[in-house]
């Protein structure tokens, strides 16, 4: 019964680590199709978000069969209900991707982002990109010192996002009102991946540890 | 035994419903502080959120307790599991007036909104709040009926979304950009404050019928 659980505990474990991934390459297509204005893949991440949708709905129906016929109790509890919280979270790291992907869509043929906000905007989809594939690495190896390390990173962006008020909001802006809404809004979804990220990350450390990382002793 | 697990649920919905009348302050508060640049309201909210945190922290343990302990199956475990996702959705909608009262408060002494733009946001602010305090009584009152009404008024509040977005890109909008950037936040906030208000209606709906809305037929 033991042997049982722990394996469906991984099964559940490597099938988030695959969500993780899909999430990945949604915002890796999302932030493409926003930096070229290629329509073709903006629509490739909004119709392909259903797959992660789907994905999300077979963990959480592993998690409720686990909790119903093992009655895991005390961290084995915790566990699954964190594993329950991951898919929810990653999930939405997936419909913020769509969101990113549909502000491309709705400026094609323009672009969303004119030139001059095209550094800080491209670097915090590269950053949030970044995060979610260590992310899939941290589930993957149930990596605590990683984990911890991401939740340190995460002010990369709030800088990145600081930065892009800055910009915005510069008696030098050209880009009108319109980029202007466009990019606090994309910068709030891509703030939100990263915040998502943190979040798993942390879930992964309470798994391992049986403790959030702010009850950790920093090195 | 049975008796003791429902007494335990009906005394997590009862605080449930609870934290869900400390949201509506918190978002009421928070229009209010957003439509008078009253610093000292912005702070009340602001600092007043870490007591919603706590509250989340209550029926939390409260959750795991009766998990552990009642080994719920079936409809009771799905209630159980639906009572831990609607207290972080709480909380996140708890959040979510703390970004709107920040807002506020970087504007003191100005107001973030400008008069042509008020009508609009106080409108946002006022639908979000009537939506929370429906959710309180959803919540109490397990009502299906209401549950099912509250998702469909949730496009009132993509109305008032795009109905914001044409006057900030109109070519009469004076607001300048930094306005356009709070308000269009701002309504980023309102409406995921109703998304999560409509999602939590919707689990109620699912504790009491054991359907999801989409799956049941309408009148």
């Amino acid at each position: 019964m033991r042997e049982l659980f722990h394996d469906q505990l991984d099964a559940m474990f490597a099938d988030l680590a695959g969500i993780c991934r899909q999430v990945e390459t949604a915002v890796g297509l999302a932030t493409q199709a926003l930096m070229t204005g290629d329509a073709a893949i903006a629509e490739q991440v909004i119709s392909g978000d259903i797959e992660i949708d789907r994905a999300r709905e077979a963990v959480e129906e592993t998690a409720f069969s686990v909790l119903s016929l093992q009655q895991p109790v005390a961290g084995d509890l915790r566990t699954v209900v964190s594993a329950l919280r991951m898919v929810s979270e990653l999930e939405r790291m997936g419909d913020l991707s769509v969101h990113v992907a549909k502000i491309a869509r709705l400026r094609v043929p323009e672009l969303a982002v004119p030139v001059e906000a095209q550094p800080t905007v491209s670097r915090m989809g590269e950053v949030a990109e970044d995060m979610v594939r260590r992310v899939s690495q941290i589930i993957t190896g149930r990596d605590v010192e990683a984990a911890i390390a991401l939740g340190r990173d995460d002010e990369v962006m709030d800088q990145l996002r600081r930065k892009s008020f800055t910009e915005l909001l510069s008696d030098d802006w050209a880009g009108g009102v319109e980029a202007a809404v466009d990019i606090a809004l994309l910068g709030r979804y891509y703030e939100r991946i990263a915040d998502h990220a943190v979040s798993v990350a942390n879930r992964i450390v309470f798994v391992v540890t049986g403790h959030n990382p702010s009850a950790l002793p920093l090195e």
